[in-house]
């Protein structure tokens, strides 16, 4: 097995089957090989980026000043199409997935080629363009005519220019407040009051990534909805009002201990102007589709992550020597090498079928089809399982270089920081496995997984996997949770390995 | 089960049934609820201190620059017996370990207390503490009349005065250079040369912990003397020459992740004054005493970090609430905490049990006894499983937290940053395995574990774990090492949980 | 002339004449020798404090996070009785002015005492105590019974403990808003409405001083207030609402060049109670004797800057040899340094001045005396002349030590920081000139002064001094603006030198 | 009188009656007003760049690790030709100096243009570009063929590329020592030992701009030569070794308070190879050939510097209001604009008028003409009174400002940091006073001055000013040292206002 391949995200994707050697991508690497990357290690290092407030004439102003070369290196995956290609119409799919034959349609999969990418040299990146994906994709399913005639050539276009009032629209997807992401009928407080055709939004977002979009989708109560997940609604907040005027203000950018390449801050929204999207009842669902395509660009990223934890260790491993040879030759480290390479390729294999099933699925509208409750469970296995492995391999990288991988100046350690984030973000293992169960025991979501996997396993491993999880479904309430992780973790590792074409390959 | 005690070093270790009601070590813990958790806080949060190379006259002076109430931290542990109370005859060994009788011992229990009541506080000040105390044990051991009468004080004093010449002085242990720590025969490049009574060193320690110390210890290899691990040697080096003047100088401190309270700095030895210990062909067992006092601090320090994070974590989910209960309520997350408690109890029993083994046989001298090699191994298994539970429990807390632990701001990150550092420093998990490996190929030492164990599990369990390690041991040389992660993973696990009276709990 | 007594504030006090030997005082410049300036210079070295906006639990609680050494070093100046000494009646005035012979008074001159050891040591730090002397003061004067007996004692306390709930109160003077701080009248759009026995303050607060602050004289205007400056009212609104909660929001810190041991923050206060002191109308009074306060602080933390920067020069200049000799004994360094203790002295007696004439008008409410008119000119040409002279000596001071005075680590670069901010807080030098061009005009102060002066300077001296001012006073409007500048400098030189009894020792 | 011209330095230059309409420099502004000009900050704000001192393997690198974007930015100034230009032929300086009509010579102007327009964006930048001139100049006067043909084409390359080999070399020129920069036969310990037709330098370079730069001019001492400022010579040092290693090490980056963008370090020269420019003993002529560049280069930068406070105040002035206008028309501040504009002016002709009189005599060796003694003192002049200008200049913009002239985030108090180095640079103050004295005394270069004044001023006024130095020169020799500074501040106005043609304007 060859480890070369893991230098190029490009390469360990074609290598797994996965299309990528696409022009613009391979472009889109070069950037960051001869460009990005330097570009990228001098953002980390520098930290948190700075918040301007006023002017100097005393004017609100909400400014985040990160060095120029931070723009230039954000505005290049705009330009590279994270965001246009999804609604380039001619996107030839048939090349990417020429099974299903369904050409000239619009697809995520140039998307999460590119997050993909990103996430190989810079993990935080990978958040605006995520977000931003995820502001465009429910305006342009559930946005009126004028809506969408306003907003979306501001997101979706090409040429963007450095310094042109003419760039690109960034998004954001704020839906959190002080009170926590996972029980979110509870814990948004943020109210919406109709104004007209339009909404005036009132409340305090406290995990607000990408704070400073020019555009924004707001999880918000209109006054008098229920206390709890059905009164959520979800609202369109631009940055500018009408006239011009700022239409929420930063409270303060966070201190994140990783992606410092994506400003997190906390967002005051004061009467702030928004649009409702889609239906108010129907509102937690269409903050549900948003998060769907966060998890899956969690996966993507945690693998990318991952790749490139190995391929750094293994630069490292080839050229440190001890007891008279590299360490990359010594047995104990060649071994653990390999399997960290057999995870990656499955770990990577579980991702992009969250992709995929993602990719069939995201133009639906509730009421879904069972194919959407197939892609919830496996987005939630991937996100709970690439998650974990991006933080165990970038612990391991860090302990293959050794002491030198305790030292800032070495950007190992830089991996483990992204990781955890990405362990943390859009829910943490807890929220994976409870919201996993639920897709299980309400929609059977086990069973359409178990008939998707037919004929990749050996039928006696499919059928005892799905009765240990019909056996764990069966437990009494606490038990259940109680006991889920051994199941969870079982049922995200067979799948993976399955998918890869070796179940059970494990032990 | 009460997580209670989780709160306190002091309670915790009581009920894991080791003496730690002395009032010195109440009023220890005290101090740092009150005062000292506050100054670790801040030192933390201030990252790497400042080198002061030269003063405004040109002259070079090499002070390190921390805040005043630093130092205030750091000598609280002095006072507090860290150093001196091993070498207090009258220490009542008896009420510690009254199986054995041998009052009016030096002992290096008190040491060990105050390391882990300290690394649950700031787990990166330990190392000055241990770094002082592999420097005076030597010292003491190896040490002739004369370098004893006039070193031996200094870091034994009791009364140490902030604003006194007479403060302790502290030791440190510089064996690494820039070629690395595991294959030391080979790395070390630094030459000793005799000069009368004395000799003169000449090269760069690379991770110099605790730079600035009063007096190191320090690995060089004389003139003509072999090119490997025999030919090394090792010498006491004090911080001034006779004259007064610098004897060392420092290159640069080194910006770590973590243990900020701890100086690490590169160190350029020019014609270094130093007295060689012990005769120099045992150079490297000496080494090894050293190394195996540190080793037993790290895993010490690992568990005490543990206990921190875990203490840290269950503080918040007993008051954040999601689904209208706190955190903690919830199956799921119950259980976890359940685990890690259990994990944690087994850890320590693992840890002190190195501590008590090492108690007996450090005042040995080569050729060691059959304990000594007991020791090494049990070293090695609680080195490598303590850190790896830190670790693991440190990531897990800042699940726990959820978004908020991403946060620089809310501390719990602090705790893996620290983690991964235990994790690297005395040996990563393959040195820890190879030697393990090694000390149980030569000596036989997992024969000396299972007799030691004998009685304390199921002798069937015993034999059926020690028939595993004998067949791990016949195995072809390099098929031994690289499959070696999962028997000395297993045998870890075994004997921590075996001392803890559950063995083969897990599962 | 010695340059001795330069080393010690309290000793160069006695030379000019103050009395200054009290053992609190010699006590308080002690324990800074000893403790405090490491303190003040690591925190210097930390840079802008942090502040927590929220606990992990999502509860906004706006703490500064300091080291705790800061504590200690701030608490220990209110202690040492920079705000109880003033209201301490048996204070043995007699000693210090027995001209005046009114003893058993409330005297500001321990405070100003106090002020000036205090900056010395750290510019910075003063500020607080003074911003807590501003608001006692117009406490004391203008509280009702009520209002004093509730937040009087906890500000005058005498033993502060650290870890103690009965820890000293500090205050705040929150004037200035976004539009800046000259032209109050227009910039304050703080609105207060009344509610009951209280008020409910609404607007932010730019440059608020000590942040944070348990109690804080605020500037607002009543609803239907006029739009200038007789609009204006003064409040107290102190930290925590009558139930517990936070009475205002720090909105954040500001990065300032210098004065690092004072947090300044944005204020937002909603809502916020406060109580009217004194009557609304008069208002701008009060505010103007806030103001008197700060303003002959900054004179006094100007001198006592400025004799820091030559003792440090000096230091310098003693030990740093070329061609030679010492640089100290270069003749045209060594005339430097007589002219810079030269015009030290001068710019003392001017402060002093200042604070003697102060002492006496403090507790005048309006319709003021003369005596307070003088006053008003002496603090303007004080609070001008002092700042010049002080970012000038700093300045100077860098350059004596040449190449080395441009690094951080040197120290000697923080002065000139600090007297920049010297020199614009309390109003720029624009400020002092046309404020007092104004008390001239209104009030004819200058023939106060002149008054004063009679017997100190040749007759013929003054009378040309005075010509030149009335000359001036006939001028145009706009000329007499314009050309404002070389005669208010020459005002406040002649007044200095006059004052030290030398006047027209320049040129 | 306009303010406009002060927003573009090519601008001002052509008003002051300086050509500066070439393309290149229109070109060379036009990208820092829209791409430099952040890069800029960004860099400042950044603060003291990190030294790469090792690679992840542990080989010595000493590289500097700034943001990409600085290289960028630094090496377009290279590109603009500040080096290449100047020896490139066909310059036509008749359209430049027609009077003088040597055409088709090497000319400085170029350089000295676009380090004016560096320094009106980022003074620190200058310098870099400033030492490289230094470096090149005595190589292509002192060079033989062979380091000519070898180092010239290096650093006189036009197409510099990003990321190729083929980048401009930079210069770097290291005299200082630990004891200092003014008396440099005393305090330069540097010893040159021969190798064959190398030398091998030993030493310490305490002040050394550019670290890191390819090639460096170096102060030493050959063995033997004698202990003062004749046993001084010039070598020329590469960054590299032949055979490929570094040929210094660096051991450190100072933290200045300013001129971020040039790293300033110190250098360990350890039998570092170099090569002997000119001859040994006329070394110290050498020296100071190269600080006669950067004492002009340091004049110009001043001048930028205040042009730039300038323009910044107007701007804020013009829009900042107070009493209902803007303040720029509140008559005491317009007229300090007025004032501050006339003396920018006077300072530029000054400065000027030392880059004409160097361009003159540059490529002059030993013995000199007359023309180079009146070079240098304008030089001393020049460099005072610029360096002065620029500081108060910078001080009172922060007054202007006002309090948010406090805040880092606003910019302005940059330039007075800044400004301070240049006043430090170079030689402060008494270094000018001493040497102009020295040049005056021992070449009678005033008397060369009030020639070159001859007919610019009435005759009354020069022969009233010369009265007044030659009376200096006639007092006992510590007299005329200690009373110095006032002879030189007036000569230093009174030249600049005769060269600007007001003579005497100043009161």
């Amino acid at each position: 097995m060859s480890f070369d391949a893991l230098r190029s995200p490009v390469q360990f994707l074609q290598q797994a089957g996965i299309r990528a050697d696409q022009d613009w991508l391979r472009d889109y690497e070069a950037w960051f090989e001869c460009e990005g990357q330097g570009i990228s290690e001098a953002v980390d290092r520098a930290g948190t980026p700075w918040l301007r407030m006023f002017d100097r004439f005393g004017a609100r102003v909400d400014e985040i000043l990160y060095p120029p070369e931070y723009w230039r290196m954000l505005k290049n995956g705009y330009r590279a199409g994270v965001l246009w290609r999804v609604f380039e119409r001619n996107f030839e799919r048939n090349s990417e997935r020429n099974s299903e034959g369904n050409s000239a349609q619009n697809s995520l999969i140039p998307a999460y080629l590119l997050l993909y990418a990103t996430g190989f040299y810079d993990p935080g990146l990978a958040c605006p363009y995520t977000v931003s994906l995820s502001t465009v994709c429910p305006l342009s399913k559930y946005g009126d005519a004028e809506l969408k005639a306003r907003f979306l050539p501001r997101m979706l276009q090409r040429n963007d220019n450095d310094n042109d009032d003419e760039s690109v629209w960034q998004g954001a997807t704020w839906m959190t407040e002080i009170k926590g992401g996972s029980d979110l009928g509870t814990a948004v407080e943020t109210i919406a009051q109709q104004d007209g055709n339009k909404w005036r939004l009132t409340g305090d977002k406290y995990f607000a990534s990408n704070a400073g979009a020019e555009l924004a989708v707001v999880a918000a109560r209109q006054e008098g909805a229920p206390q709890n997940v059905r009164g959520l609604s979800l609202y369109l907040v631009p940055r500018h009002r009408e006239g011009g005027k700022l239409n929420y203000q930063i409270r303060r950018l966070k201190d994140k201990i990783a992606t410092r390449s994506v400003p997190t801050g906390e967002i005051e929204l004061r009467h702030s102007e928004g649009w409702l999207l889609g239906q108010a009842e129907q509102g937690i669902y269409l903050i549900l589709e948003v998060l769907n395509l966060s998890r899956v660009a969690n996966s993507v990223g945690s693998v990318a992550l991952a790749q490139r934890a190995i391929a750094d260790a293994y630069s490292y491993a080839e050229r440190r020597t001890a007891f008279g040879k590299p360490v990359i030759e010594h047995p104990l480290l060649r071994r653990q090498f390999e399997d960290r390479l057999q995870g990656l390729r499955a770990a990577l294999g579980l991702a992009w079928e969250a992709v995929r099933l993602l990719d069939n699925v995201w133009q639906e509208k509730p009421p879904y089809s069972e194919s959407y409750h197939l892609f919830r469970l496996v987005a939630h296995l991937a996100k709970y399982w690439t998650a974990e492995f991006a933080v165990q391999t970038a612990k391991w990288a860090m302990e293959v270089y050794g002491g030198v991988g305790t030292l800032q100046e070495n950007r190992v350690e830089r991996w483990l920081r992204e990781a955890m984030i990405l362990a943390i973000w859009e829910g943490t293992s807890h929220r994976q496995m409870l919201d996993g169960l639920e897709v299980m025991q309400r929609k059977n979501a086990h069973r359409l997984l178990f008939q998707h996997l037919a004929g990749k396993a050996p039928e006696a491993q499919l059928r005892e996997m799905e009765a240990r999880v019909e056996r764990q479904l069966g437990l009494p309430e606490a038990d259940k949770e109680a006991t889920l992780e051994k199941l969870f973790s079982g049922l995200a590792s067979f799948t993976a390995d399955t998918l890869l074409g070796k179940p059970g390959d494990k032990e």
